[in-house]
């Protein structure tokens, strides 16, 4: 029987709504002032505020990725809104990806893969770091096929939006491919024995758009890999480049974060924002990257 | 001026007390049943029973290693008593170790910083993750230096102790290195250009000690870097393999975790354990750990 994984579900949520993920790296900063002075504190003026962004993006995006370190920042208050803007999404049928990026021995990833595949900090798929090697991959693994609300996922970070990847990711290996070639060849054998419904591996791969550069290749190469794509945006990505990495219409999702939340700070009467404001104009952004994705792929 | 980091802080307190780091890995079940029974939930019994361990060891250990996906897992009661535990051993002027191996871009990684350095969960140092590259270890360089409470410092992960370090961090690049030296050798730079009173760098580097194949041309080559070293114990590792990674009987902490918290359970009269028992065995492993390593630098 062919499993249904996370990434199967995230395939299906791309054909029907196209291939934004909103990145909710939420500051506290991006929440219009007013509504800042309303909230109790900084945690609750950045739950109220995801919560109205992801009603008004939800019929346009894909998925939501949260990155973890903007509530961690604030806190237990902020790891608060972290599970509660969770849950908000996956109670709305959406799909989150938990930008945790946790790697580390078996022990401790088994216990890192029950916080994010089960419980308060419950997540559909997590972002993964390989350095340590496939023994601090192969128990979120084993915890997102036996998990009980249905397959969990993951996307390993090959390579990446930053300049910085040029350091390790691009190094070159004796047998004449990169450091990101070998975390991606082992992601590709995971794929092979673990192959959804839809043709694409359990576990993903992160592969930034920021550069062109050897990225057709990589799209070709990591055939049965669904890719988290991002760079998009703020980072300097655009839809052509992002478009080199979907295979045949489909096989990603792009992430952009500030400049779908942030939207309405370039918008005329952002000085008397509220959420509702920032909603509509984090919808209008999120509409206009879909469909500027999806006329690079006709 | 020289500068004192925390790392020379590190140093001092090996000097004085060796090179035991007691590792709070502290499952629930690692607690005695009877004061599991007699706690309010999991994270209270976990946080009572680190204070017994932290105060029956402060003595004989140079400093704590804090591994937070024990405390993830129990959601945000595990990570109050994550927090809880830091402010513990920091009020009794304890050095501790948040192991969090985070590294992610730039924007990010500034957050993640403030997170582990300042606030809630402040730590002296963390560990990093550095297969994102050096722009992802950056900010917390900066915010380690200009941090309010004196310098703060951190561990990259180099050449780990699980077997599946030789998957990636051994991989042989084109110049006729591992790709760990690659990481190494940037971190030697920073060290260099950021050295504390003691002779190293503001931020070390971890080497697993399960394996003695390198180790002794690694602690040669990295002169100013600081270790800290895991693989102690249940891990594999011994005395004689944590010596070869000391340089003039300094230069490293040698982490134990398991074989020191869960000593008390191979102890006569375990049945009837309290946290007082478990410290007790805890302080008696750590005592032993302690003369084993230095009796092996003589």
């Amino acid at each position: 029987m062919t499993k249904i994984y996370a990434i199967d579900r995230l395939f299906d949520a791309v054909k029907e709504k196209g291939h934004v993920c909103v990145g909710l790296d939420t500051a506290c900063d991006y929440v219009p002032k007013a509504e800042r002075l309303k909230a109790q504190n900084a945690a609750e003026a950045v739950l109220a505020f995801n919560k109205a962004l992801v009603d008004a993006t939800m019929d346009a995006a894909a998925c939501f990725k949260v990155q973890i370190a903007y509530y961690e920042e604030m806190g237990l208050a902020g790891l608060r809104a972290y599970a509660e803007t969770l849950k908000y999404i996956r109670s709305k049928g959406g799909i989150v990806i938990a930008d945790i990026k946790r790697g580390d021995i078996v022990d401790t990833a088994s216990r890192y893969a029950k916080a994010h595949f089960s419980g308060e900090f419950e997540a559909d798929i997590v972002t993964l770091s390989p350095y340590m090697g496939m023994d601090s991959i192969e128990p979120w693994l084993k915890e997102a096929q036996t998990a009980a609300n249905g397959g969990k996922g993951a996307f390993v970070i090959m390579r990446t939006s930053n300049p910085g990847m040029r350091d390790f990711e691009y190094l070159e290996t004796k047998d004449g491919r990169r450091l990101y070639h070998a975390v991606g060849d082992k992601m590709a054998e995971i794929a092979a024995k673990n192959c959804g419904k839809n043709g694409y591996g359990i576990f993903g791969i992160v592969v930034g758009c920021t550069e062109q550069e050897e990225a057709a290749e990589i799209r070709k190469k990591y055939s049965n890999l669904f890719f988290l794509i991002p760079g998009y945006g703020a980072q300097g990505g655009g839809a052509k480049d992002a478009a080199i990495l979907l295979r045949n219409g489909n096989g990603g999702v792009v992430n952009a974060s500030r400049s779908i939340i942030t939207a309405w700070q370039k918008e005329a009467g952002s000085e008397n924002a509220d959420n509702a404001f920032a909603a509509e104009a984090a919808r209008r952004a999120a509409i206009k990257m879909r469909d500027e994705i999806l006329s690079e792929l006709k």
